[in-house]
């Protein structure tokens, strides 16, 4: 089995790699080799027997793409992209990485023929969805994004389900919700206080709450979205039909009940240290996310994510703070 | 107001085309100019005053675009495309032209600055919707074409609704039903019979119906879809929203209903000339066809189909016959 990631030196493209690394199989098959592609270096993983290949390349280059699929990886996961913030300040660059790219990777994919047909897991996102929205957005909502990544993601599932359909590739598109709680240092995205009200505090910072308590969003932690991927590898035609691309499952909960979950785990002490700034800007931005999503087809193939908050903050606990909680 | 047709010698291009020479106006406001683009040469109207450019060239090839909306068309009516059978056929060739054509326009327009942001009414078609479908198809249901022309066309009407947003242009994407009575030659379309089993008893010849007259579907007009064409470039940004691809309406029968309606009007020694003549291929790919659309916001927005079956043969022979049936 020879798996290749683009964006592999991503946040979960990094976390990808190190538990395919550690599992040594995927799909019941051993892994003999990795080949990672980012446009910044990507970290070998520690722990791996197989062989590792890294490039800094960018699919949407003349060739990248051709040679990204040469040595013919039986399972990709295309993670590869730009967020959605830059896929709107630099109009040309989202359409060129998220839309060119990931189409000169299933072109190079078809044109290599001889029979080959990779499993292709590709990420994408409920912001493929656009308010206004029903209470609850069903597996058959309409694709009316409202920013230039949702409509690039969504243009990239309905290519993949074509390739997929004409027999080019096994695909299969991934719609991750907001990912919670995301590592790292705060970053100037409008969603990133859902994981900075639970990051900071834990860390023993302060974190700014820009909306209120009242507003509900759908979470799953970093775990969870690796556990998707690797499950979505497995699936067959069979089991997924043709419509391939599928809302992911997630915790769907309000800002209070956050605040109540990092209160039960950590204490009122650490709770404490969110402080209210309302932001009339945040909070518009906000106001045009889905709240909830139903995920149904996605739970019946057996995606699985958090049955609750308190799970979410125990997984970021566990994985990036070795179990610690700044007191 | 110059107004520019791509694909201007196809069945709907020249329609429009006449259409809007007879008019001499648009949205209230004389058309000076007509620029008509297509693969092969179009047709100069007779009757139309105004100044006539032609132009055979494809938009999916270098410059053409650019030349295209040089001289700031008005409105854009972008019609140009390879039909489904041809999309399914030649891949690369429905890609190419369906896709980059589309998407070299509406380049073409954002790179020419200067505030330059002309109406743009895309032609598309139910065939951005795949079975399996519920009884009638919301405004709000999901994008799962089951064909590359479907999935091209929704991808366009992605992009259509991203370049309408960013302000490059003012976008309004109609989803064309099935157009019925077709003129012309039979074709090999496997919706070609819809329109057979009409004009061919009407012109004195015999004609095959290949399925049950239990089958359901929704025709609208070539008359009634250059109205659609016309009605959507007056329509404002307030008026549209950021939901600017619509579905629009249609006479939803069963063949055995187009049967009653072609007796009444031609007599039953016209309706006899249907031959019945099974065939499971086209059965099993008509199965896959909605039967309803409901296109709830398009007549909210005024558009308008025909009310009856009956109203659409009249159309065909006012239109194609001169008055006449073949007795």
């Amino acid at each position: 089995m020879h798996v290749l990631i683009t964006g592999a030196a991503g946040m979960i493209g990094r976390k990808l790699t190190a538990r395919l690394a550690k599992d040594g199989a995927l799909n019941g098959k051993p892994i003999r080799k990795l080949t990672l592609i980012d446009v910044v270096a990507p970290l070998q993983p520690g722990d791996f027997a197989g062989a590792v290949e890294t490039a800094v390349a960018d699919l949407s280059q003349p060739g990248i793409a051709e040679t990204a699929v040469a040595q013919r990886p039986d399972v990709i996961f295309h993670l590869a992209g730009v967020v959605s913030g830059e896929a709107e300040t630099d109009f040309e660059k989202g359409y060129r990485v998220n839309l060119d790219g990931s189409r000169a990777l299933l072109e190079a994919i078809r044109s290599s023929g001889g029979g080959y047909m990779p499993k292709v897991v590709f990420t994408s996102s409920i912001a493929v969805f656009g308010a206004p929205f029903p209470r609850s957005i069903p597996d058959d909502f309409h694709l009316t994004p409202l920013t230039s990544y949702g409509t690039q993601k969504a243009m990239v599932e309905l290519m993949l389900a074509d390739y997929n359909r004409r027999g080019f590739i096994e695909g299969v598109g991934v719609r991750l919700p907001t990912i919670c709680v995301r590592p790292g240092r705060p970053n100037k995205a409008a969603s990133g206080f859902f994981s900075g009200i639970i990051r900071e505090p834990l860390a023993g910072e302060e974190a700014l709450l820009p909306v209120p308590e009242t507003v509900r969003h759908t979470h799953a932690s970093p775990r969870a979205a690796v556990g998707f991927l690797i499950h979505a590898a497995g699936l067959t035609r069979a089991q997924l039909g043709p419509r391939i691309n599928l809302t992911m499952p997630g915790v769907s909960c309000t800002i209070a009940e956050q605040i109540e979950a990092l209160t039960r785990i950590a204490g009122p002490k650490v709770a404490a240290r969110i402080k209210r700034v309302p932001d009339a800007l945040v909070m518009r931005i906000v106001s045009g996310w889905p709240e909830r999503v139903d995920a149904t087809r996605a739970m019946a193939l057996g995606f699985k994510a958090e049955s609750s908050f308190d799970e979410i903050i125990r997984v970021h606990i566990e994985e990036e703070l070795g179990g610690k909680i700044a007191a």
